[in-house]
């Protein structure tokens, strides 16, 4: 087996502080390319931070729908380059019965025919593919949302090294931390999270919560989606397409985690909140 | 021609702050697919903020290496879609002459052959395919550099209100902003001011500074070396992946750009730095 390649790099830069320089060792989150294969087919080439790439490329194909249970795959091995196994490479075998459509994976066409199309038709084309609503009636305390962000902090021992790692968690509804990944590419710190998942057969996450570092996208909303988690909350704001997503799809989803506020896009049944007394006067009114 | 797609949206939300809920109107950024087109071949598919969609699409071609002249396009289309004309779609036209590979788009595969292997393989094939070090001898002052953060932030007429956008724009050596495009994702942000550049005959951009609001990482040095730029500066954290890539190509890359502080992490030569006083009685001792 090759050297797992690092996650964190030491580098010699020069620092400007106020009219002064000086020259220091600072900490970089790695990147490299990891390719991912399916049958001998390419699937994707992602640039991620090395680490937990098997979880990766698991949570790739089950977001992608690509595979649904983790049974479907006979085997995980390194691409070998000149001979010699490569950390970024991985060869994924499937069942034989497992249907595999190579053609879909088509360089960004993973919405299926959704290309060229309005956003309600990527929607639909999810639906399509078979992603349904959370099945899950759990009840959030929004005390215990609001305690995520620090304890995502706290538990991102790179973070504060290198400034440079997007994060994905998974909390229970106490609040409890399940687990941690963490990335150069938010896409992939969610599919590590939904691979580590899928190999602990914890999919579909109907009780858990995930929280995002960056910003909630379609495709971060996909993919918590098709791990079937009821609450995506993110510490950053959603695009329209997301909130859209969401709300076809009763998902919910929050933005702007922070302190003791956090906006409710989506879902918000799922959130204990008492109205506050002046909007239901004004609401008489 | 159908109508533009917005590039804002409005959504009732409820919000939590610290123990009561309201409910209240919320900008979000427009988030919608579209699909780029080459000579009736898939190129691409991208998840944008609607506007500047040609200057993406053309930002995108040329930063892949797809073409290297504006020249080289004869039509942009919009693909019509049951009949008619799709804001989500376009169909762009090459002059014959012009060599498209369709096969090298493939899905994620666009840093040629660079899949499964080391970073190092993956800037070689950049070297391979053309790319070159930046033809600039300019000097940037840190003081203009300094300031750049807070005009783009007062450019950023969108910023405010949605706080979803990334930004990129290109300055000139005084601090003179030339151009500026948002979108909810970093990487078309960055191809609409290289389209933008490439519309007016600006590339490459020897003398420009390209700022980006998120961190960098090698698909965005890549798209900063593809247009020719001597420096390329983020607010945020750059990866290894991406300071390595500037090395070797003699681009000055800044990060943590904030305040009266920043880092240089490759290409220092182009900053009119003078080093600290302690550290040179440091480097005697």
């Amino acid at each position: 087996m090759p050297a797992q390649k690092p996650s964190i790099y030491i580098a010699r830069v020069a620092e400007y502080n106020d009219g002064r320089a000086k020259h220091l060792d600072d900490y970089l989150a790695g990147e490299e390319p990891l390719e991912i294969r399916v049958n001998g087919s390419p699937f994707g080439l992602t640039f991620r931070t090395p680490g937990n790439d098997i979880e990766l490329a698991l949570g790739l194909l089950f977001s992608e729908g690509a595979i649904s249970d983790r049974k479907e795959i006979i085997g995980i091995a390194e691409i070998p380059r000149d001979g010699e196994p490569s950390a970024n490479g991985l060869e994924v075998t499937l069942e034989p019965t497992v249907q595999f459509e190579k053609e879909r994976y088509v360089r960004g066409f993973t919405a299926g025919s959704a290309c060229g199309v309005c956003g309600k038709r990527a929607i639909d084309d999810l639906r399509t593919r078979g992603l349904s609503a959370p099945e899950s009636n759990s009840r959030f305390d929004p005390e215990i949302l609001c305690s995520l962000p620090d304890k995502l902090r706290e538990a991102q021992a790179n973070f504060s090294r290198t400034g440079g790692l997007h994060a994905a968690a998974l909390f229970d509804s106490k609040g409890k931390l399940l687990v941690l990944r963490e990335d150069i590419g938010r896409h992939n710190a969610v599919d590590k999270v939904v691979g580590w998942s899928l190999q602990h057969d914890k999919l579909p996450l109907a009780r858990q919560i995930l929280l995002v570092s960056g910003r909630g996208g379609f495709e971060i909303v996909q993919k918590a989606l098709a791990a079937g988690a009821p609450l995506l909350a993110s510490v950053s704001a959603p695009s329209s397409l997301a909130v859209q997503l969401a709300r076809e799809f009763d998902l919910t989803l929050i933005g702007f985690l922070r302190g003791r506020r956090f906006v409710v896009y989506s879902g918000e049944r799922r959130v204990l909140m008492e109205p506050d007394a002046a909007e239901n006067q004004e609401d008489q009114a």
